[in-house]
């Protein structure tokens, strides 16, 4: 599939290589620094870690805008020995112009503008959603909102595009609003009415045994196991346990799992554990260790697919009847006598629930996707200016109503449940659902390659899908487009059906439908 | 004790302490890579962590010796409010200055070599030891020890000095060979003739029970505890597992300590927790918060002075009777039933043991200062040219016969053990047992002034000795030189009598003498 490598290299590729291996080796540094704030760092150590982190920032930053860099970029682009567009030098120059011009663009006074402006909405938006009080945040979302917009203008919207393309193309590059909309509106009307029926004709699963008590470590040990089966390299990372789970895929041979454990719901933490192993298994199949670290082509292509990765197994796989066929004994005896009377097929229908909810970041794995719709819908809006702040909260539960069917009862459960907004971070929802639909589309494509998969994984095999995975997505890097990607591993265009005939096929057995 | 700072600091003085802060900021980062290396990393993370400590080696050093960073000491020196020589400021100025010829001092091409001859001494020194050959270890620890007597060379011998302290005082400022042979010759005698004493007439203490299996956790509870009494701020620290225990004390309300713990020798696993954690206090108590972190008033004084600190707890605190009757009840209780038959008696004889051996880190408190001046006299040699490499081994083991009375059986567990010569570490050794001379000289003093230090460390009380440490040694930073510190603290300049006692104090009781 990879075209080979230009035999010699020019010198003028080294050096560029070279310069970027620091850049990424900085940004390594960064990620620890931020990994052990989460995990080990003492409550005091604060101040001087923001400072470490600032300071690294600058460093990062310097290195990134530095008009040498500039040049270095430029003589390759002109290098005769760099001129074949199917060569991954190529496209690792390509790439590098992308990540300059952008750090170029934008002008400093706006960065710490933004920088300013987004840390005081943070804690705004915290005593605001602790006191169901939109009205309060109003100015401080507004500003950040108009410095996003100018950050955006700053960016340059693409040809043909609009204002929040801009912004989106800084998680999802090449990705338009229009297109995500193409996708999204058929979905939506799908999913709703589906959700619909599952809540009118469904018979819910019961789910009273997932709440049972299990030790911490003992979740732990499962969650273990079960990465561990699906292809993580322990001796190339690790996991641990945050209040917010995340993964960090530090620098080559370093890519670090976070976690959280409820004592009381052992599939939060499994799924948790699951999603970002997915995360860890792309990291881990980027080509740092054997390609040029630092560089595009080692490094993730967009959000979008990232979170394709996270998804495939924390759903596609993780609430799969085959898994828990492998992994429901080891968990019962694990975890015995707590789960010793559990059934696999109960297990199965616990794992597929399908109820509508007010809070994103609890709901299931249906649902989702509309709580991600209402957001791309209402944050474009905003930035085009088609919605006032001030009236975001009855757009969200007018919308609400019309997709999820609930009457939102206060803003803490509306609007106000989510830090994205505060932090500037538009254009990063729609990016959870393209992660969704990418997955359930290759998800098609490798049951259709791997015919056995269902059998693999219910003995606990779980090789030849990491494989296709690495040899479709991860080994690319940011070679090809999230779309080019796509099309070239599944053999067409991103398409919404994949995603909703997966749902269907998990939800309906699990309600009786 | 402290005179006061200036009121007004001068625009001068203040864009030094940013300079430095930020070489502190790349320090504090720096430490942190060391310590997840040796705490957390995964295995294969090795290669890429070279990268990142190489590249911050590489910014700390460019900072270090900008010549920028000359011109703003030089600003200052002759800045008319600086002149106080009794400042706070003025000692700051003065350190650097000293940091800073230091540092530029080193020709690149010195440095590098060195680097390059210490990572291979290392290697070979591994294998000679593990293949008892020392003569394979001959030519590259001739390299190391002919670079570092350069290194010496560049640095300066001191006036009226030797060669030697020059490299002795990258460790122990200001001390010199010849004064501490003036203090280690006379302990020497004292020291071998009181062994002697003991071994031909003393009752040997049993030490079984000591061997007796305690699981880690339950070690590493009783040695939190333990910390945590001392006075250990958890809030800005923490304790870990490494291989090697160390204490870094990264930077402002972030200081780590790492202990080991072997399951059949709880004194070794607490021994070196509470050894750490005199490190960690000393860390936590200076200025690094209050004051300017980054400058030489923050960072301590040598490493003598450190390793008096975690030597007093250790030792002083740790191998006591009043501390074992506050502490033996506690462990037998987390322990139970494994110590329940173990009295005060016989612990605290078998914290102080007194037997000739012959590794130096397995050695008990007092032989190990033989060790010490056994290496101490040896590296001078080395370093004038009055010992050939070669003749290492013969030197050593007649040495090891006339000071411990033990005939070396072979190089592995004679002139072999040590890694520090590989790493051209000479003038290192001499700092472990002017540690134990400086921690006995201040026991003195303090049991002078807390008159029932003995009642309050049998409660469990260790904030008045905690708080007299911090006034006299910790809150100083760099302001004073060591001899000053002591003198200051103690009335006297330093001599050998006060350890002499103190080891007599506690192994004559133990073995009935």
């Amino acid at each position: 599939m990879t075209t080979a490598a230009t035999t010699t290299r020019p010198s003028s590729y080294n050096d560029l290589c070279a310069a970027m291996h620091e850049l990424g080796t900085l940004g390594s540094i960064s990620a620890l620094v931020g990994w052990d704030q989460e995990t080990y760092m003492p409550p005091k150590g604060t101040e001087a870690r923001s400072d470490q982190s600032a300071l690294l920032a600058k460093l990062m930053h310097e290195r990134a805008t530095d008009p040498k860099l500039g040049e270095m970029i430029s003589v390759c682009e002109s290098d005769p020995d760099l001129q074949d567009p199917t060569n991954a030098e190529f496209a690792n120059v390509r790439e590098m112009r992308i990540d300059y011009d952008k750090a170029t663009k934008l002008p400093g006074d706006l960065v710490s503008a933004l920088a300013k402006a987004q840390s005081k909405a943070q804690d705004v938006w915290k005593s605001a959603r602790k006191n169901n009080d939109f009205k309060s945040f109003v100015p401080a979302l507004t500003e950040v909102m108009s410095l996003t917009r100018r950050k955006g203008e700053c960016l340059g919207i693409p040809e043909g595009g609009e204002l929040y393309d801009a912004l989106l193309n800084e998680y999802e590059p090449n990705a338009t609003a229009a297109q995500i909309e193409s996708i999204f509106t058929p979905l939506r009307g799908k999913l709703s009415a589906f959700i619909q029926e599952v809540a009118d004709n469904g018979d819910a699963p019961d789910v009273s045994f997932v709440h049972r008590e299990i030790p911490t470590e003992k979740q732990h040990g499962f969650g273990m196991k079960v990465i561990k089966a699906f292809g993580f390299d322990t001796d190339r990372g690790r996991l641990d346990t945050t209040t917010h789970p995340f993964c960090s895929g530090f620098a080559p041979g370093d890519t670090r799992l976070t976690t959280r454990y409820a004592l009381t719901n052992f599939p939060d933490a499994i799924g948790s554990t699951m999603h970002e192993c997915g995360h860890g298994l792309y990291e881990q199949g980027l080509p740092k260790e054997t390609g040029d670290f630092g560089t595009p082509l080692t490094q993730a292509i967009s959000l979008g697919i990232h979170e394709s990765q996270s998804r495939m197994w924390e759903n596609m796989v993780g609430r799969s009847r085959a898994f828990w066929s492998w992994a429901l004994p080891i968990a019962k005896e694990m975890f015995s006598p707590t789960m010793d009377d559990v059934a696999l097929d109960p297990m199965v229908r616990a794992m597929n629930t399908c109820t509508p909810s007010f809070i994103r970041v609890e709901s299931d794995e249906a649902t989702y996707n509309l709580h991600v719709m209402l957001r791309f819908e209402l944050e474009r809006a905003m930035i085009s200016g088609n919605l006032d702040i001030k009236d975001l909260p009855e757009a969200w539960n007018t919308k609400f109503k019309d997709m999820l069917g609930l009457d939102v009862p206060d803003d803490a459960r509306g609007c106000l449940q989510d830090v994205h907004w505060s932090f500037g971070l538009v254009g990063y929802f729609p990016t959870y659902t393209l992660g969704n639909l990418y997955a359930a589309q290759m998800w098609e494509t490798i049951n259709d390659t791997i015919t056995d998969l269902d059998e693999q994984m219910a003995k606990g095999q779980f090789g030849e899908l990491l494989a296709w995975t690495r040899a479709h997505i991860h080994v690319h890097g940011r070679r090809y487009s999230a779309g080019e990607i796509i099309e070239r591993a599944t053999g067409r265009a991103l398409d919404p059906e994949p995603l909703m005939r997966h749902l269907e096929s998990r939800v309906r057995p699990a309600y009786g439908l």
